[in-house]
């Protein structure tokens, strides 16, 4: 990344100190993170359907299951074992130590609560052609990005906490067909996404020193919202009564 | 695969027996396996130098170093929990669940029992090229290959315990000098090797149900074997006298 000097020479732009580029991040992440989009606010405000609801999990799901698998890309990328030590923990959280107590067995719980058997939620056949595409995306993202670029699309978990806590409650008062227990995963998000977002942060700060990779960490994280905010368009358009 | 029928036409191969499939594994793998490669029968017999020693820690140390990476994109290929539950501890075996207790530290006390210094082995300095190219070649194979295959490539391990077992014995008796504490990682690969090698046995022969998908789960430990015994080669080739 260069800038144009007064005599007509270019000089590589600087990096952003650590704060102002935290600050870009938070910016950039928090004015697109899905927590906005008209679907994700009609959920928190109690207005979807059972439909709705049910076909947003069997669809959410897809994208839980896509976790394991780019976290496994990502160890892959990393040539330090103190990294690899500190990040095999996230593939674990969705997988489990045994059947009953991943992420994943959390959802298949979700889906049962409302009204999705397990079979069916595993199956796949609820998820949208452009669910798919988008959660692909992500998996391809991760494949073929830098590291540094890996790990910051993770970054969107910084919001996430907040956003679980949102949920939490707004399932309770006005969903109340959905058994609370059900929503255990988002309980164990909230910890979870703070401590693997703080993790993510640092390596991303004190790996990006220069403006470029500082700039395409944060096109990493934006390119990351897209994918969330997709999701909830494709669930929304699936749903949408045509003309309205 | 097809076969010709006496009236000209073709049809598919039948896929082998369990059993007989499991003895074309063990005949390809161990008739190939580095065990017999000259240099190793040279370390097992007491006739290496210091130097040999040292440059095949090295070298070796390598290989190892690309162990997680390939698990790691074992693990990303895996659409099942179940799988990548019982895979994952592959990777927490080199890395440890903290610095001081995985395989790739008992390296590190490997190569100062033979005189080099932790942070010389972890530079790669003293790695071949051509150990660098089959090496990696193993992890590009693992990249672009099928689960199966990736999985079938591992079964080298079968025949890893035979072959740690003679090395410590054969360390202990011709290299004195090689702290035995040092010998650990040898050691810990014993019952790993073979309970891991078990596990990936049943993965392959689950789903090898194709005569097809048999020929290339062979393929891909033959593959295996020609990395290891390249690594071998490579570094006998550094140490050998020319016109010898």
């Amino acid at each position: 990344m260069t800038e144009s000097r007064s005599d007509g020479t270019e000089r590589m732009r600087p990096p952003l100190a650590n704060e102002a580029f935290v600050e870009w991040m938070r910016e950039e992440g928090t004015s697109r993170y899905h927590h906005r989009h008209p679907f994700n606010l009609r959920m928190h405000e109690g207005l979807l359907t059972a439909r709705e609801l049910s076909l947003w999990v069997q669809n959410r799901y897809y994208y839980q299951t896509r976790i394991p698998l780019k976290d496994a890309l990502i160890l892959s990328k990393s040539e330090d074992s103190a990294f690899r030590r500190a990040w095999i923990h996230r593939i674990a959280d969705h997988d489990g130590t045994d059947a009953t107590n991943g992420g994943l067995e959390l959802w298949h719980r979700l889906g049962e609560a409302v009204g999705v058997p397990r079979d069916e939620l595993i199956s796949l056949r609820g998820v949208l052609p452009g669910v798919r595409f988008a959660c692909d995306a992500y998996v391809e993202f991760v494949r073929n990005s830098t590291l540094l670029e890996a790990v910051a699309s993770s970054l969107t978990e910084l919001f996430a906490p907040d956003l679980m806590e949102t949920r939490i409650g707004a399932f309770v008062r006005h969903y109340p067909f959905v058994d609370e227990k059900a929503l255990e995963y988002f309980r164990s998000r909230v910890p979870r996404a703070r401590r693997d977002s703080e993790e993510a942060m640092n390596f991303v700060v004190s790996h990006a020193k220069t403006y470029e990779t500082q700039a395409s960490s944060v096109r990493a994280l934006i390119r990351k919202t897209e994918i969330l905010w997709h999701l909830l368009d494709c669930v929304s358009w699936a749903t949408s009564e045509p003309g309205a």
